[in-house]
């Protein structure tokens, strides 16, 4: 089969013919991939960001947002779930299930774990081998979803996803919530945030005018461009919107220092904020009134399999936008220069 | 002033004329009364059904879901909160302020407390005395609210609210709320069912079908007329509409015996009941759903002043739809009457 | 090996020989039992109690609270997880493995699992066959714990773990906390409500003076012996051992419409009650007080293998005290007389 | 009467005769101050730490944690309620009484209130007004409890508890909470992490040996001196403790840059951190571990009524081990330079 792998940090990809995984025993399924989502964070892995968290083994195939079909089934796999033809999107974060983490459904932060596309072969290829059927959801025909729509629903619209559920508890009516960053998970992020949010105003803050206007679209009460702007400037602007300087959540899917910073300064007491995203390396922010006003801070990462159970719910009652750009499995490297040069809206998706 | 006063158990009401408030001292706040709910709670009054809890000393004025105009503040009230002219709506449960409940904001559940219109003179009279102007809720000239509409809101439309939220922990994508019963109550716990479930589907429940049409245009998915049907019907129906037979939470805005038994047969694994209704006296269910299945059962009531400011803030917004059928004062007996026949479609309302 | 077996409802155990399993593949374990606790439930299952929700298969093996060293692993089995000799419990609730309660930790109520003893082999037995190495739980040799102690901790000592757990959210200084009923289960609940209660009164009740001794022993602040009493006597001792006439939570694990009623009926406002037990058939129970003083009702099944995890640390820390009754396997039929009329204090456990 | 007040920031306070107040309206409360905690926010406010958020009119009486008797009461104060002679503690957060963290009971944040020695008088002083009877806690006389050990408990010994309860949700058998300074307010925290950790291994963090015995003696398991020592080697000491290299939960009430990033970086995966200490300005750590490990970060700011109820709970039970230094009101400034130079074991009071 061809897949497109990393051969050595910051050089391209190269498009290669593998092996694909036969006579599968167990509980393995080899899934025929329909769409791979385009990360960030593949961008990053060539980079070299994570290295120091994560030292890959060379050559390897990136790429763990991916939708598909069953192709092939082990022996132990109940038909009665999953059978061959099945469209499938893949929750990619497999981990050691025995520790706390994995035994209460949250695999993506086990510290043991694997990750289809951080190790383990991932997406950007013909075929992909998942070792549990338990890691498939299936999708229903009826629904009419897309493979190349739902794969970046896996990881881009699942970490957004589990971001926002995360405050869900403070949100409600008279509230806000402000999504910093429009981004391939900005654009989940504000759907979300008006079906989770209940009966919150929701803001969507970005430096880029065409991406804001994409916001609106999906759903966000006011946009706020905050480019160049002091954190005084923003509250004026989040004043004349909902009538308070301030917003009671904050999500953000920058990651930078400035972002966290900005954002952090937006809160209402009893406010509270999620990272996300990470780009920068540092949070730096004043004391005073974290302890003061009693602010909330959660990182977040990632989600459940349960998380994505509840996503793919929504994108079945056709309740999320998708936002795709398709590029062949030639073009993987076309596509992770535009990504890197900011040039795709919403997000792209490899379709073999 | 003129008043409609309950001078006996089981026996009309009289309208006559007593004397207003004046010169107030302190925090106190004269409201001249720009709508009054009538409630099924002041039937049950005029019954004796609350009489074994709450013998009332006759004669008195009943009505506890009052909006209207501030006519008079006492001297400390400050007068950037409250002042004369405001349009506001009466939080009508008033508490001790010192027990765990109070001091938590649960101010309808304290022990110790008094109710506007169940003892202290209450909203079926020209004005209303409150003793704080922390019970009331200011409404913005700008949202063009009209107290008839949001009189009702301080109990039909709070008592609501307040049972949805004790289930908001469970609903999400995927899963279901089923309302059952749509009289007065039913009304608003759709609407609010919609935004607070979090993209749960809404489904009513109810033995009439006008009521069940109204479910509809109020944003129900699917509407289920329960009359003369066994579990195992209705959860046919349910299974029609959702593709389950079951739901994730049940709002017994009833309150019958049999209401509360078919809603809670109808409960998925981990699924979660609120009886926020008040008709029948006593619960009987099979134990072995709840303890297999781990159901949690919560009993409701009223509701506490931030979910007043909640729900106003709703309202303001205009997300909530009002159904209201207008009586004069003089007309209270004749509404009264209505209500008890199940003729008024919404929530009647005394404007004096 | 050698089995204790039911073959008919309503029969005594015939010990035989059976088959154990051999060349283990994948992540299957094999366990030497070194302890089987006996179960009221057991009891109920002989007697048919169950057979309306679950018919076994006959003849079967019961036993669901194992203990036992490691016998034989399957090639799949990480020995850096568990290998040949350890000291092990068994989680013996074996869920479907993608529903959403598997995919959050609770297989005990996974709609499509088995659990050891219910239909796959039990513990009744030399031998018992696991399908995972992640249903086990490793015990340090350091803790010197012997399996005939902890093996009733994977039910008894857990199903009580669990319901404490779903009220320790409302539990603190100040409050109290009554344990209903002081048998098997009762004596690890009042050991539990000490550690999780976070300073409250601790209330054990029950009929049986021996019983409410050993409640003190265990460390309950006050024993109340509730025999021939009316509610109102009831609140009268509670008033007198803690200063008022009611109690913030309520642990049933007796599971009569008696003791619910009861129970139920001591619950200040905003309580919370639980049912773990299961001997009767029916709630019954006024309405109004679960209404108008808020009160809340959980089902508690089993536990979730995280739940067993923290009971499992509670004993290595020595923080649970032990009382087991043990009998050979050659016994079982007397052991389950003895429990039929009362005569265990404690756990009866069959040791191989 | 006599009072140590603030006429110049970092200046000594001046002993002088100012009057009490006199014919108390409403629901005021004159307060003998039986004992008036020194807190190191009295410092502050000298030093003008706090000066950017609350400038003070000079002069002014300090003191906020106060416990003495009733000395006189308004005209409409229950004395069923509170009478003349009782010995009280005060709560001496006084919020708007409308805002939502009024409503809620958290005052301590309302962004409108005041607090007794931050503007209104406090209690270095011979005698205290209190705006209404609702902010006190009534003490039983049986209690046997002294105004001297109880004052600190209103501040000290509130704002600890406050700050462990957010993290309860997450700390349970297996688990472990490190308190990071053992100065005032760690001699409580550690206390109370004993009592609402259930089942932790409680851990106490200090540069200073004497303090850290202080610590064993109030129940720590655990006691380390992080004097010079690198996060690496204090995660060697907390595995030669506890089996493990990380925390579950970190209580700081120190609160410069260093104990933050220092306590955080010791967090487990889905770890919390609390900060409820004051003294440097600014947060300084690492974004990754917070998004990829789900870490929590809460501030926790004094406490609520109820939180103050709870804790006096536990003082009545003879749960808090109290250690006091006393001082005559013409003492105030030699404690305050005690305290200065770290010379107070546990908490300095003023007793008039």
């Amino acid at each position: 089969m061809l897949a497109a792998r990393m051969h050595e940090y910051k050089k391209p990809l190269l498009l290669e013919q593998v092996q694909a995984a036969k006579n599968l025993s167990g509980e393995r399924v080899l899934v025929k991939v329909g769409g791979a989502g385009i990360c960030r964070t593949d961008l990053q892995m060539i980079d070299g960001y994570f290295r120091e968290y994560l030292d890959l083994e060379l050559p390897c195939t990136l790429g763990h947002e991916i939708a598909g079909w069953v192709e092939e089934i082990g022996d132990s796999v109940p038909e009665n779930i999953i059978k061959k033809g099945d469209l499938v999107v893949i929750y990619a974060a497999w981990g050691c299930g025995v520790c706390p983490q994995c035994k209460s459904g949250s695999e993506q932060i086990c510290g043991n774990g694997k990750w289809a596309g951080f190790g383990p072969e991932g997406g950007y290829s013909e075929f992909v081998l998942v070792p549990s059927y338990k890691y498939l959801i299936k999708v229903d025909k009826e629904s009419n979803l897309k493979p190349e729509d739902i794969a970046p629903i896996t990881d881009a619209g699942l970490t957004t996803y589990r971001a926002i559920r995360k405050v869900k508890h403070i949100l409600g009516p008279g509230k806000s919530i402000a999504i910093i960053g429009m981004g391939g998970l900005g654009s989940y992020a504000v759907q979300y945030a008006r079906i989770l949010s209940a009966g919150s105003t929701v803001l969507a803050f970005d430096r880029n005018d065409d991406k804001l206007d994409l916001a609106k679209e999906n759903g966000a009460d006011h946009v706020i461009n905050i480019k160049d702007k002091k954190s005084e400037d923003i509250r004026a602007e989040v004043n004349k919107a909902t009538g308070r300087t301030e917003v009671n959540a904050g999500i953000d899917v920058v990651g930078t220092e400035e972002s966290i910073a900005m954002g952090f300064s937006m809160l209402a007491t009893e406010g509270a904020y999620v990272s996300s995203g990470l780009v920068g390396n540092q949070i730096k922010m004043p004391l005073f009134p974290l302890v003061s006003r009693e602010l909330q801070y959660y990182g977040s990462f990632w989600g459940s399999y349960n998380d994505l159970r509840e996503v793919m719910e929504l994108a079945k009652k056709g309740l999320i936008k998708h936002h795709v750009q398709k590029f062949g499995l030639s073009e993987a490297n076309d596509a992770l220069d535009l990504l890197r040069e900011g040039k795709i809206l919403g997000r792209g998706v490899l379709v073999p």
